[in-house]
């Protein structure tokens, strides 16, 4: 059969087989995570790697330069289009890196994520940085031909991976802003809750009540439980495929909180995953826009609804139910607790107001890790003094609630924190412009209303996929690109008015 | 550097990339039954199909013939020559099947299988046979080709793919044996045992109690739980990969016998797997030697030493732990539980004695579908005429406890069944010959040591792997190959002594 687009259908037909072998990759990274037993790592650990030289190899086959530069001659429709552009973003990324260093990096982030598991509860920080050396190392080769490629800073190079466009330059100056009034705020927020009582929860919590009731949530959440699950890990992640998705979460007996909102915002995630278009599932167009983006509904969930009074109203009978009553799961107290302003150690436990303390500090040690500029020796340090001046907290040894929290640079995510607060920013602008397009959102998400919410993310978020820049999606959806000033004026107005 | 062996070691490394692969395979096939959501299923097949291609085209590769013939002029050790044997057999078998075969086989097993998880408990035959004659004619392809190639029978030659060298001609002589003595001793047996009595446990049993139970009996038989897990499914099975074993089992709240039995016989798999030689995971001698040795191990565990009086006094304990005491659950009639012979529809629930009774019929009816001789349509009717002849019991329109009980034909296992009644003359062979060995084998069951039991068929089976052919093993083994007198006589003097 002819077609007017041969290299296009060539290329659109690599993509698919590259979505099929991924979705194992995707399955089999999920349960290394979520089932494992610790002596299948190595076989594990090698399997993947395999696989990641496989889709290496596809990507850098020789064949694909010479059909996405045919393909530009083919009278493609838009979406083809922009389908063809994010081949070629992905391609070029791919021809940067040789299939050595994707398979060494493979090995090192797998030995060095599993060695963690059993190294951050043991605050073993000497251990971790032995099998993070080669990780960084690895790293750093990354950056360093990825940079040379773009011709952008190595840290811009390896931001570039999550959030097509972004540069230090811009996060600088964003986070330059927070850092000014931020510290102001989180004062004037605190001394304000000081004056107000908050009832704390009496546990313990059932384990078996804490993962209904998740799952209770994510059902008024949209969640679909026939195209995904949820299970536990060490550290909570929405992995598994569009078709499939696999959200975990932990739960601890002494505090449901935590693991129930950590729940709603890989719901966000998850929904973003569950709604991507399906017609073009395995075409990178299909694919989510970038991790701010994905951020953004993590936060819309978690933050903007999640932490939204009518929200909690409809959660609290719930809450009731699973533990029985108590003065703490009244609405306004239940309420009160999950918009609690205090600085911690631990970023995923925080609040959204000292949230991006924790997101520039991380920020401010890997930009120069990757530079060459520090060593994974001098991280240790540079946290707690980082952690003392934003938060006014001491970690010295505390390593499982200091460096050690996090799965990120175990596994090489380097460049992928600052698209929490990005997120973060996003997540508070689409709100604004909901709130623009509907003057009444507020009271209809109290009144259960809360397709409301999610048909605007759906229609101007979900389905969109990487159909259009970072930018262009955002001037579609809010009339405007990123504006950090909506986020500054959401806390501002949940937490002084 | 140079090697002596350069071709002998291209082929090995060709298979553990091919092991590697294998892996993520596994751990998806498992999820798939274990995990996976309905609406996954589509991708799952998809990309399934995709690895299977994939491993085919390895499998096919035009080097491969080249370099095993060059191979067997190296200088091998004894064990690569041997390995080199095993590659020989596995390149064989596959380059009888052109990709798009081994493709269309995965679509329409993984669609047939998925939707009869819903059709079987609907007892739904006519919805069922929809997606089984494509599952048929695919399967009737293959055996012709690989009838061609073998110049055997096509039946032989689709038994030949779990069981290297099996013929009809063989199986035909053993079952038309064991057709003249059975009915006799099943007589015998059930008269015998209407003369004593047996106390009824008294349900329900909880779930996580059974599950805890299972744990714990899993670990008396020596499951390693930290390079494999125990997760439930619809139709239990062994799967994942010797370096993280993957059970299944599945439990019902008004029986934990047939879930607990089923568990002990997936742990004889599971050890088998867990046991191969380590160092040469990945290459096909390191493989188990075929399907009726391994069920030779399931049964080993679940019916020589599962039954047995000593094993049973080992458990007895934990059962009134995990569901309190009762008078049923004392050794003697637990004992007498575990042994009671009463003719009944399914297969996995069946007793050591009706067993061959469910194979001999599943045989009768399967050997003459691929030869072509009788229609998928055909099924039901023969089905019931057998399981009357054979087990004096009326199936008709029951195709849920009937043909539609066994995952095996909707996953294209033909040839499969046989292995379980010639894998219980092993099992029974094995016995025989640690018995000769260590004439005091049964006070020491008695006794708790079942290291013995474990030592034998570490040294005498695990370790093996596909050192050897099946004969040569059985002559090393026990100083005979198979030999099923001894099945007879450990029936005898079980059940009639």
């Amino acid at each position: 059969m002819s077609t007017a687009t041969p290299s296009y259908d060539e290329l659109a037909s690599t993509w698919t087989r590259m979505h099929h072998l991924g979705h194992l990759q995707s399955i089999a990274g999920w349960d290394q995570a979520a089932n494992m037993p610790p002596k299948g790592n190595e076989a594990r650990a090698a399997a993947l790697a395999e696989m990641a030289a496989l889709l290496h190899r596809m990507r850098t086959d020789a064949a694909l330069p010479v059909q996405l530069q045919r393909a530009e001659q083919e009278p493609l429709s838009d979406m083809q289009r922009a389908n063809l552009r994010e081949m070629h973003r992905q391609w070029r990324a791919s021809n940067a890196l040789p299939e050595s260093l994707v398979q060494r990096q493979q090995m090192a982030t797998s030995r060095c994520e599993h060695a963690w598991r059993t190294q951050r509860p043991a605050n073993d920080w000497k251990g971790f940085v032995e099998n993070f050396r080669p990780v960084l190392a690895v790293a750093r080769e990354e950056a360093e031909l990825l940079s040379q490629l773009n011709g952008v800073r190595k840290y811009d190079a390896m931001m570039d991976r999550f959030e097509p466009g972004m540069t230090c330059a811009q996060v600088d100056r964003v986070f330059g802003d927070v850092r000014q009034w931020l510290p102001g705020l989180i004062q004037q927020v605190t001394e304000r809750q000081a004056r107000g009582t908050v009832i704390a929860p009496v546990g313990p919590f059932d384990l078996k009540a804490q993962r209904d009731l998740c799952e209770q949530v994510m059902r008024l959440l949209g969640f679909d439980f026939e195209a995904g699950r949820l299970d536990v890990s060490t550290h909570p992640f929405c992995g598994g495929v569009p078709e499939d998705v696999r959200m975990t979460t932990r739960f601890r007996e002494d505090d449901f909180l935590g693991s129930l909102m950590g729940t709603v915002h890989e719901t966000g995630h998850g929904r973003y995953e569950q709604n991507l278009p399906r017609d073009w599932l395995g075409q990178p167009v299909a694919n989510a826009r970038s991790m701010a983006l994905h951020e953004s509904q993590s936060l819309s969930f978690e933050m903007q609804l999640g932490s939204h009074p009518g929200f909690v109203g409809q959660i609290a009978p719930l809450v009731q139910k699973a533990f029985g009553a108590q003065p703490a799961f009244e609405t306004h107290n239940l309420h009160r607790l999950m918009t609690r302003v205090k600085p911690g150690f631990i970023r995923v436990d925080a609040d959204e107001v000292t949230y991006p303390a924790h997101i520039i500090l991380r920020y401010e040690i890997e930009k120069p890790l990757i530079e060459g500029e520090i060593e994974a020796e001098d991280i240790p340090a540079l946290w707690d003094a980082k952690v003392m001046e934003l938060l006014g907290l001491d970690t010295r040894g505390n390593f499982s609630n200091g460096p050690l929290q996090d799965v990120h640079w175990p596994e090489a995510l380097f460049g992928y924190f600052p698209c929490y607060s990005l997120g973060a920013m996003y997540a508070a602008q689409w709100f604004a412009a909901m709130r623009r397009a509907m003057p009444d959102l507020d009271t209809r998400i109290d009144a259960g209303e809360l397709n409301v919410v999610f048909d605007w993310l759906q229609q101007n978020i979900w389905t969109q996929a990487s159909r259009w820049t970072t930018d262009e999606l955002a001037l579609r959806a809010s009339g405007e690109t990123l504006n950090p000033a909506h986020f500054r004026r959401h806390l501002e107005s949940r937490y002084l008015a």
